[in-house]
């Protein structure tokens, strides 16, 4: 809880008959930090890794690929769409369908973290009976008689092997990052760049506690936190496998309803919210952080400070890297 | 018929102790031309309209979208599926996915050239229930509701609107061009882009007369043609709605099994071939059009002279513009 304390001190906002004045911008202090310039990457993996991410002869039914569910041309997921899509099997798993954009910033993958990297995450959905269903020597016999990818996996990685095809996506993936968001250009200096609405936002989303997770480039994406018992109470219905969070991992109850801690770039385009989907608004989203996370009383966030968070997080869209 | 009489005379091929000696190439002449240099069009609508290819929302089952079955990463179609993948209603389209690579070159649209441009083709696999089983209202509303959608509509057309979404998308499949392959630079001029055999498979496709109906820079998608009915015959299995061909659109008897000459730009990466995605190989295929098309008979096309023509048809293949 450290960090939580320090944020808010470090938050500094004075009040003035009501009105709040913003501190200085010190960039290497805040807890929000702008998207990194967009990655050095072969560019033949890239293309290669396109390739496989939007195919979908690697899933079972031939109908869904990665980019079904993680489209980078809309928010790199299915906006709208309350959990995912029924998979190959016709069955929709009930865990609302994380970004793929920025996805290389974050420390660990999935909902309850458990891939390392975008390497590993890769075979996740794919085999995953209820997404895409497929064998890995199903997609390598598929690419095997495929002469494009025959002679580009040959040029690239000297041969089609389940390794090259998790480093090709895993590359591409690592390519969809979002920059100039009107956020990052206010953090680098750019005083007009966002309104007062979204200044403010920002200091309250410290001032609340917001930014004890999250953090960072992805403003999540870095560590794991505890979603409320309360908030699954009220929720009133069933707890599923993918509520259970890093418990589903660890096996450990101590790791009950314990997920990452989502990264919120472009979350203004990419609704609904919350592990299982259940927030459609940000304003909504917004307000079941407060209650459930922050423990904050009905009323303490008032509906213009939470008006003004969310004005902070559509402030957060950015532009896909060409 | 005049056509072809014409191509066999400009084939030229002079026999010499059982080889062939190719005729220069005059490209104004040749029956294939090279693919035109890319064409010109407004990036926002390219963006705009690449946009709503990818985007699933579009389709009833929100897994469905332009790109799932016209997937320009792998020839613009799904290689390997023998005709379409469920869709919306659960029911599979009978017919091999056309290639949306190139389209813009084709006269008609469909197997059937119901549609005169890709404008109207749009709306086609969006509103069969059998494909992706959308109702305007429905994506108009969803993309009303989208911020992103909003602004960029706003910004290129005035207004979201069928017609600006169909322009979009129309524009951006326009932008869907392959360049640079092998045939079209020894079309140039380049005699050493393409080997041998490809040089022979073109004299060869040129004198039995495949350039009756395959003609032009998409090597088809020009005029209609007549499938054999001895083909039917010979498969053996029920006449479908998609074996009419062009009876589906005038009701006339005399179109029956008249299809829009395919296009074979990027013919080698669209396995199966023929509008029902009966041929698994493009040998099949050659042979298959020799015996029914041709009228030639057993043995006439010698595996020689078959085999020269699959490797000019994969001289066809180009990279798609960036």
């Amino acid at each position: 809880m450290e960090r939580r304390f320090l944020s808010v001190l470090l938050a500094g906002t004075i009040m003035l008959s009501g009105a709040s004045v913003r501190a200085e911008i010190n960039l290497a202090e805040e807890p929000v930090q702008p998207v990194p310039a967009a990655p050095v990457l072969d560019r033949d993996k890239v293309k290669l890794g396109e390739r496989v991410f939007f195919d979908v002869r690697l899933s079972a039914n031939k109908v869904l690929s990665c980019a079904t569910c993680h489209n980078p041309q809309t928010g790199g997921t299915i906006p709208g769409v309350t959990t995912s899509v029924p998979g190959a099997s016709g069955v929709t798993v009930s865990i609302n369908i994380p970004t793929v954009l920025n996805s290389g910033a974050n420390e660990t993958q999935f909902w309850n973290g458990r891939s390392p990297d975008l390497e590993d995450q890769v075979g996740g959905p794919l085999e995953n009976p209820d997404e895409m269903g497929a064998k890995w020597a199903d997609v390598l016999a598929m690419m095997a008689g495929d002469e494009a990818y025959q002679t580009a996996f040959d040029a690239v990685y000297g041969g089609i092997t389940e390794e090259a095809v998790r480093d090709a996506v895993a590359t591409y993936e690592r390519s969809l990052t979002t920059h100039d968001a009107p956020f990052d250009r206010y953090l680098q200096g750019d005083e007009t760049a966002v309104s007062d609405q979204v200044k403010r936002g920002y200091d309250v989303f410290k001032e609340i506690g917001c930014t004890t997770c999250h953090t960072g480039s992805n403003v999540g994406g870095t560590m794991f936190m505890a979603m409320s018992e309360d908030y699954f109470a009220d929720r009133g219905t069933e707890i599923l496998e993918t509520d259970l969070g890093r418990m589903a991992v660890t096996h450990d109850e101590a790791d009950k309803h314990v997920f990452r801690v989502p990264p919120l770039r472009n979350v203004a385009v990419t609704p609904p919210y919350l592990h299982d989907g259940q927030a459609e608004t940000l304003e909504e989203a917004v307000e079941i952080m407060a209650k459930y996370q922050l423990g904050m009383a009905e009323g303490e966030l008032s509906p213009a400070d939470r008006d003004a968070i969310v004005a902070f997080l559509k402030s957060l869209n950015g532009k896909l890297a060409e």
